[in-house]
C-alpha cells in the first residue's frame, strides 16, 4: 500500500552506486538522542532521504521520531528532541532502494518497533536481506501483518515468533533465518545491540566516550561526538551492552572467512573515516598512485571529479610528478532541480552542481580522476564541459574496476543493463565516452592499495567485490527467482 | 511506543461526551476517495482530531492518506486527491480516546490496512472493542506485532490469523472473537464491506447514489453527496458490496435484542440525520416538549445553551408558552487557546466560545436548555456570565438524564469520578451550580421522546443507556480487570 | 506589483455583502498584543483573509505581525506574541476588496507604519476613502512611493508630508485631506488614537478594563477581554489616550449631521453588540416582527436561514405566531472548496454549509427568512434544496430592503449590475427565485426597527442607506471617475 | 520597525567576511525569471540568507517574490515561478548587515520597487552606501516613508523625487547622490540598467546567451546559464539595454581611477569566476606560490583549510615541493545548530562542519593554509583539532594580510575592535593561537598575485585594500558621524 507522500527530490549524483544506509547507537550517557542525532548527521552521506531515531527513558518508555530530509533539518529542534529522552538510543539514515515501486513512506524509515510480552525492542539495519521475499511470503501465509515494504522488517517479525524468553536471544534466532549482508543496532530497555553478517559486508564499529558506549557505521560519527574508536564489531560477532556490565560478545553464526566490502574504501566511507586499522583516505591517495603506476600518459594537468575522486587525484598527481590542480569546481548549494528556462542550457543538470574553472583548463592535456563510472551518463557530460572549455586532450582515470555487476548487499545500484561495463569492454567504453584515453585500475591494483601486497586471492578473495567480478559470496536468491543471471563459467 | 508529534487543540467543549469515531465507504463511482471526503466533512462533528482515506485502482493498488485536522483542511487538494484513484474507497475520522496516554500518532489513524496470502484489505471502526487487552496480549503472546496502540487493530491480527481463504470470511471470524461496540466499513480489491455488532450499538447507514453504494454513520453523510437513504445496517448483519452483484447479506452473529446508543438520539448525532425513522432534530424538540412537561418553572426566556441545546430550547419554549431568544451568540471563529494577557480575565475560555446577549438577558428570569451535564464545568462559567449580565434567576433544563456513569462502547467519557452525576444527587448539583433551579428529563421521559410511548422497558430495556442507568448490556472486561466497579444491587 | 501568494479560500459566502475591516487597540496593560489578539478573534466576522497587530515597548521599538488567515490560527503562539511587546498595541483584520485584481498582498495587511522625523506611528483603518485614486496620483507624482495597493496608504503619506510637529496633529491634517468613511485606530511611541468620519459611517467604541483603555470597532470585542463598554466615538470625534492623561476628545473636523451605516444593524454586527444603546439582536428581532406586520403569510414553519436568520426569524414567528423550527443546519466545519467527484453532485457548494432538516420540512408551507438578497444565487440554492425536500410552499421573506446600489464606504459589494435588486422588482425578483412569495421589508419598516418610531427622514436620513436608497452622502469621486453613473432624478 | 520572523540559522564560518550580496539580470528571452534563478543560484556564495526575484510582462504588470533561505528551496517551485512571467527580470541574494539589530524582515530583501508617475522600476544593489543615514534623514524629513530598514531603499525615494522624466535619468539624478560602492541591476517595463560607481569597487559583468542580454556581479552566473562572457560593466558606467537597441553606455558620473576590492581576489568571489581577464583560481593559487616564497617553512604536510584555503594550499605546495593533503575533511551536510548533549563536547561547532583526518596527520608537521584571519576563533579551534589529532608540529600560512579594518563597501565585517589584527601583531597573534609559526602574506606580495607585477602603488593604490591598510577611498561619513575613527598618521 502507497501511503500520499511528496517524495524529496535526490540532491546528488544518479550516476553513482549508493550507499543505502547508516546506523548509529548510544547507551550511557543522558539526552542520549542528541548524540544519536550527531552521529547520524555525521552518517549522512550513507543515506539522504530521511532519518529516525528511538529513545528509551523508564518512566515515559519508548520514543520514536522519523522524518524525511537531512538531520540537520530535522533532529535539531528544540521541541523534537525533547520529544526522545532518556540515556538510551539508536537511529538511522536510508535511501530509497532502487527495486521499489513508488516514492519511501514515513513508514519504512527506521528503526523499526515490536511490543513482544517481555518488553518492546526498536532494530536499525544496514544492508540487504537476499531471501527477504520468501522469509515476507512464509510470515504472511502465518498471520504476521506487515506495517512496511522495507525488507529489514522481517527480522522484527522473526523475532515476534521466536520462542526464546529474551530479547538477544529472539534476535540471534531472526538472524539465523536470515541471509544475506546485514550490521544491525538495537535496543531494548535496557541493552544497546550491535551484530554483523558472518562475512562481516557492511561495516559497524564501536567506540567510547566517558561512561557512554557508541555503535556506528563509521568511525566519523565517533569522532563528531568525541568518542574514541574501541574496535570494529567483528563479523560474525553480536555484542549487548547494558550500563552495569558494559560490552558483551556473543558469537551467533557458523564462522566464515570474512568478505568485507571494498566499496566502502573506493567510494561510500568518508576519507576521514578509518577502516580497520587503514585511513580511508590514504587508500584511495594510494589507488591514484597505483593508477599512475599501472596507466601513466603524459599530461599537464591532473583533475579530480570533486569531491569523490580528490584523494585519487592527489595520489596520481605526486607519483606521476604531473601538476595538481582544480579543474572542476562544485557549487556547494546544490538542490532541487531548477526549471529549465525557454532557451535550452546544454548540459543544465551537471551545470548546476559543477562548473569548469576555464582558464585553468584551456589548451592543457587534462587527466581526470574520477571514483568510479556506473551509467557514464556524467563522465560524458564532464568531458563535454571540459573540451567546451578548451581542453587539448581529456584522459579518464577511474579508481576503482569497471562496475559490471549489480549489488545486493545493501547498495542502490541499476539494473545490469545499465552498467555501463556489462555490456562494454574498456576499449568500447573509451569510443562511447569519446575520450582520448580511459583506464580503470585493475583488480589487482585496487586490493593492493588496500593493503594486500600480493593483490587479490582468486580461490578465496579477501573482500567482497562482487560488483566488479560479479562473484556473490551470498546467492542473491530472491533475484535468482526474479530472473537474475548468475555468472556464468563462459563469461 | 509513541512517535513525536505536536497534538491539535482541541476547538470544543471538553464539558461533553465525544463521539469517537465517523466511518463512510463507496463502491461504484470513478473517484470514490472524493465521495468519501465528502462524507467525512458531513461526519466531522464525530472525530475532529485525525482523518484517514483509503483507495484502491486495480493498476495502482491500495493507496492511503492519513492526516491530523480537519478533513476539509487537508482532503480538498487536488495533489493529494490525486493519489487517492479508483471506484472504492473508504474513510474514517477520530478523537483520539481519553484513556491513551500521550498523544495520538498518525499510525493510531486509521482505516488499518492488512496484506494476507490473498490480497489485502483494509478497515475502519466506529465503537469499542471491550475484550481489546486480553486479545491483545494474546496476539503478542503468538508473535503478531502491533503498529498502533488502537484497540481497532485487533480486527486486522485476528483476520491475518484466520484459515479461511476468502476476506468476508477471515472477518467474520475475527469479528465473532471481538467483544463490545462495532461499527465497521471495510475494503478489499473489489468488495465494500460493512457490519453492526450484535446489539447494534453503533450506527451504520447504506445509501445510493446513481449506480454507487455508500455506507455512512449518518445519513448527513448520505446528504452531502447527493446520495439516497436506502435503510439501516441491521445490528448483526454484515453487507457485502461488489459493483457486478450489489449488496448481499450476511448474519455471522447470534441474533439479539438491538440496544442502540440512546445518546445518537440526544447529542452525537446531527440534527438533520435521521436514526431508523426519526427526525433527530424532532426527537430533540420532542426531549424539550417532555422537559417543559416534567419540569416546568415561571420565567421570562428560554435560552439554548448553543448549539446543541437549541431544538430543545424549540420545544421547551413552544410548549411552555415562553418566549425563546438567543441570550448566547457562539463566536464562529473557535480554535486554539490564545495566551491570557497578564490582566487576568474571567471565564476567558467560555469567552472565546460564547458571548452573552447582555441587552437580552438583563433582568430576565431565564431557563437555559444544554443538552447534557458531564463535568458542570462548562454550566457553572455559563450560569457566571448570565449572572454577570444581570439575570434575575437561572434555571437549568437539561434534555438528558444525568451521567452518572462512563461509556465503554466508542465515547470519549471521563472517568466516573469526574462525573457530576456520579457523586451527587440532582440537588447536590443545584447547589453546587448555584442556580434557583435544575432538572434533567428523566429516563422514561427520555424513552418517551424517542418514541417509546410506554417508557423504558425496565426488565428488557431498548436502547443503551448505560450512561444514566449503569447497566452494560456488554461485560466491559477490560475495565473491570483494570478496577472499574460494575453497579451493585444497592445503587 | 503583486507579490507572489496563495489566496486564501474564502469560507463563506460569497452571496452576502462583506464588511471588510476590524479595529482594535489597547493602551496601558503590559502584553497589550495578547488584549489585541483576543479583541481582532471576537471581530473576526469583520474580516477573514488576514490579520495585523503592532506593539510598541521602549526598549525594542515598535514590532509587527502580519499574517494571513484567522487570528486563533496565528495569533495564539506563544513564540509569535512573544515578539509584540509593550503596554500599547493596536490590531486589525481584513478582507480584500472585491475591486482589486490578483490576490491580496502581505504588505496589503494592516496596520501601516510610517517613520517620522519625531518617531514612528501605525494606523489601522475601517472603511474606505473615496477620492484615494486622486489623492495617490497626487502623492506619487510628488515623490511617495507606495509599498501597497491600500487606499489607506494614502493617510499615512499625508501625515509623512504634514508640517505639524506632532503625530496626532499630523493626522488631522491627514484626514482632513481624506473624503469618505473611516474610523481608525492609530498608535505612536506613547498614545493610543481612535477616529470616527464626520458622518460616523463605521462604528468605534471606548471601552475600560482596569487601568487600560481600548478602542474596537465593537462592543463584543470588548465583553471578550472583559472590558466595559464606556462609550462610542462620535462621529467627527478624535480621542487621543495616553497612560497619564487619559482620554482627551478632539474635533478636527465641520460638525455634520450623522450618518450611520444602517446594515451593520442589519447583518455586519454581531448580534451580541450593542451599538449606541441598541442591541443588535433586538433590532434584528424588530425587524422579524415588522416583517411580520408588513407581509404576513398563512405557513406552518418559520425557518431561518442560518446563521444570520435566525434573530428575524424569531421575531416573524413570535409576531404571526407560526411555529418557529430549525429547517436548516448549518456544518459547522466550512472551509475550502472540495473537490467535485466525477458524478454530479447538484448544489454541492451550499451543501457543504447546509443542510435540509427534510423531517421537519417535508409536506409543509415554509416561510423561510434571510437576513438579504445579493446576487440571489444562494436563495434560489436553498429555494431547490426545500423544495427537494418536500415543502408544500416557500415564502422568502428578507429582513433588509432591496439592495440595488454598491457601497463605497468600506463594504465588499459586486457591481451594480451583478445586484439582482438593481435589474429587478420585487416581483420580477419573486419570479426569477421561483418561489411562492416573496418580501423584503421596507426602508420605513427597518428605519422603525432601529428605533426611528416615525420611520425614515426623507428630507435628511438618519442612517446612510445608500445601498437601498442609492442616495450617498459622500459623493464617490474615484468611482465616477472611473464611470459609475449616480442615481437619476429619474429613478 | 520589526516584523515577526524567525532568523534562519548561518550555515556558515561567521569567523569570515561575508559578501553581502549578488546581482542578476535577463532581457530577451522568454522566462527570463528561471535564467535569473539559475544565475542567483550560482551567486548563492555571495548571500545565503534570502533572495528575491522581480519580473515584467506587458499584460500582467510586475510581479515579485521574495523568501527567505537558498535560491534551491524557493526558486525551483513551478507553482512559484509560474507567477514570474516575461522576458524581464532581476534579482538579488543577501546576507544580513551585521549592524542591523535584530533579524532581517522580508521587506528588507532586494529588489526594491517603486511606482513612478511614468511607470514602475525594480532595483536590486551590491554594495553599500556610506551616506545612507544622512540621506534617509533627508528624505524622512521630506514626508518620504521607507519600508525596510535597508540603505539601498534610499536611491528608490531619491529617483521618486528626481524631476527628471524618464527612469534611466531619475536614476542617474540618485546615484549621484549616492556615496560608497554600488554595483545595480535595475529594471523598468522595457529596460534592463547595469551601473557601477566611479571606482568600480564592486564586480558587475555583462554576458550575452542568445539573443538575451545578462548583468551578474560574477562570470560563474554567466556559465551556469550558458552565457558568454562579454565584459565588465567599467567602473562608474551605467548601461540601458532594451530588446530592440541592445547595450547603450552611459557615463554619468565625474572620472576617477578605479579601486576594485582586492577582497574579491582573496575570498569573495569563486574560483571559477574571472575578473577582468584573471582567473580567481589562478590568482589564489598564486598568493599560495608567494606565500611560500616570503614564509617559507620546513614541514611534511601542505593542508588546506576547506574549501576556501584550497588553491592556495595547491600553489603553495607546488612551490614549496612538500606533499599537499586533505588533512580537514569537510562535512557536505552542514547546517542549522544541534543541541548540545549533555555531556559536552570540545569543539562541537567546529566538528559539525569539519573533521580531522587523523591518520594523515599523526606525527606530522603540518602547514594549515588559510584564505584570511578575521576573529582568529575558529583558527584556534582548527588548531586543536589537529594537535589533539596528533601533528607534530602546525603553522599557518595566511593567503591575505592581516584584516586589521572594517569594510563599509558592502561586506559584513565584525567591529574594529572584534579583528584580531586590529589589536595584535603577527607575533602576538601567533601566541594567541598557540602555533608553531604564523605569516600573512604581505600587502605587496598579493598584488603581485594579483599581477601587479612592482606591487601596490602606494601613492595610488590600484585597488581598494582598506580592509588591510584602512585607507579608505570613499569617506565612511554615516561611521564617522557614529564614532568611527580614521587611521592616523601615526598609525
Amino acid at each position: 500500500m502507497s501511503d500520499a507522500h511528496m517524495p524529496p527530490a535526490h540532491p546528488f549524483d544518479d550516476d553513482k552506486l549508493r550507499e543505502e544506509c547508516g546506523v548509529f547507537g548510544l547507551i550511557g550517557s543522558a539526552d542520549a538522542a542528541n548524540f544519536v542525532a550527531l552521529g547520524l548527521h555525521a552518517l549522512q552521506h550513507r543515506g539522504q532521504e530521511a532519518g529516525g531515531i528511538v529513545s528509551y527513558e523508564p518512566s515515559q518508555g519508548f520514543n520514536s521520531a522519523r522524518r524525511f530530509g537531512y538531520v540537520r533539518d530535522n533532529f535539531t529542534s528544540q521541541s523534537l528532541m525533547q520529544t526522545l529522552p532518556g540515556s538510551l538510543a539508536i537511529g538511522h539514515v536510508r535511501y530509497s532502494t532502487s527495486g521499489s515501486k513508488g516514492p519511501t513512506q514515513i513508514r519504512d524509515v527506521q528503526p523499526f518497533f515490536g511490543e513482544f510480552s517481555m518488553g518492546g525492542a526498536a532494530i536499525a539495519h544496514n544492508g540487504n536481506i537476499t531471501n527477504a521475499d520468501a522469509l515476507r511470503r512464509e510470515l504472511i501465509e502465518r498471520g504476521s501483518i506487515f506495517q512496511s515494504s522495507s525488507d529489514s522488517e522481517c527480522i522484527i517479525h522473526l523475532m515476534a515468533r521466536s520462542l526464546q524468553r529474551d530479547i538477544p536471544s529472539r534476535m540471534e534466532d531472526a538472524l539465523r533465518r536470515v541471509e544475506g549482508a546485514f550490521s544491525v543496532v538495537a535496543m531494548t530497555r535496557t541493552k544497546l545491540i550491535g551484530v554483523r553478517d558472518p562475512l562481516g559486508v557492511r561495516p559497524l564499529v564501536l567506540g567510547r566516550v566517558g561512561d557512554a558506549w557508541a555503535l556506528a557505521s563509521e568511525t566519523c560519527a565517533l569522532d563528531i561526538i568525541g568518542a574514541e574508536y574501541v574496535r570494529e564489531i567483528e563479523p560474525g560477532e553480536m555484542v549487548v551492552i547494558n550500563e552495569k556490565d558494559g560490552v558483551q560478545s556473543h558469537r551467533p553464526f557458523r564462522p566464515q572467512r570474512p568478505r568485507f566490502c571494498i566499496f566502502e574504501h573506493v567510494y561510500f566511507s568518508r576519507p576521514d573515516s578509518i577502516i580497520g586499522s587503514r585511513s580511508v583516505y590514504e587508500t584511495r591517495r594510494q589507488i591514484g598512485v597505483e593508477l599512475a603506476k599501472e596507466a601513466p600518459v603524459d599530461a599537464d594537468l591532473v583533475c579530480p571529479v570533486p569531491d569523490s575522486g580528490t584523494p585519487a587525484a592527489i595520489g596520481f598527481a605526486h607519483q606521476s610528478g604531473i601538476p595538481y590542480g582544480m579543474g572542476i569546481v562544485r557549487n556547494q548549494y546544490m538542490g532541487r532541480t531548477f526549471i529549465e528556462p525557454t532557451e535550452q542550457i546544454r548540459n543544465m543538470g551537471v551545470r548546476l552542481k559543477l562548473n569548469v574553472n576555464r582558464a585553468l583548463i584551456e589548451g592543457k592535456r587534462v587527466i581526470l580522476v574520477d571514483d568510479s563510472v556506473v551509467r557514464g551518463t556524467t563522465s560524458r557530460k564532464i568531458k563535454e564541459m571540459i573540451l567546451d572549455a578548451g581542453a587539448a586532450e581529456v584522459h579518464f582515470r577511474i579508481a576503482s574496476p569497471p562496475t559490471a555487476w549489480p549489488c545486493f548487499y545493501g547498495v542502490d545500484t541499476p539494473q545490469r543493463e545499465k552498467l555501463l561495463a556489462a555490456t562494454m569492454s574498456e576499449d568500447e567504453m573509451r569510443e562511447h565516452l569519446q575520450v582520448d584515453s580511459l583506464r580503470f585500475i585493475s583488480l589487482d591494483g585496487l586490493y593492493r592499495a588496500v593493503g594486500e601486497a600480493k593483490g587479490r586471492d582468486a580461490a578465496s578473495p579477501q573482500y567482497c567485490d562482487a560488483c566488479f567480478s560479479g562473484e556473490y559470496p551470498v546467492e542473491p536468491s530472491d533475484q535468482i527467482e526474479k530472473g537474475f543471471q548468475l555468472k556464468t563459467a563462459a563469461e
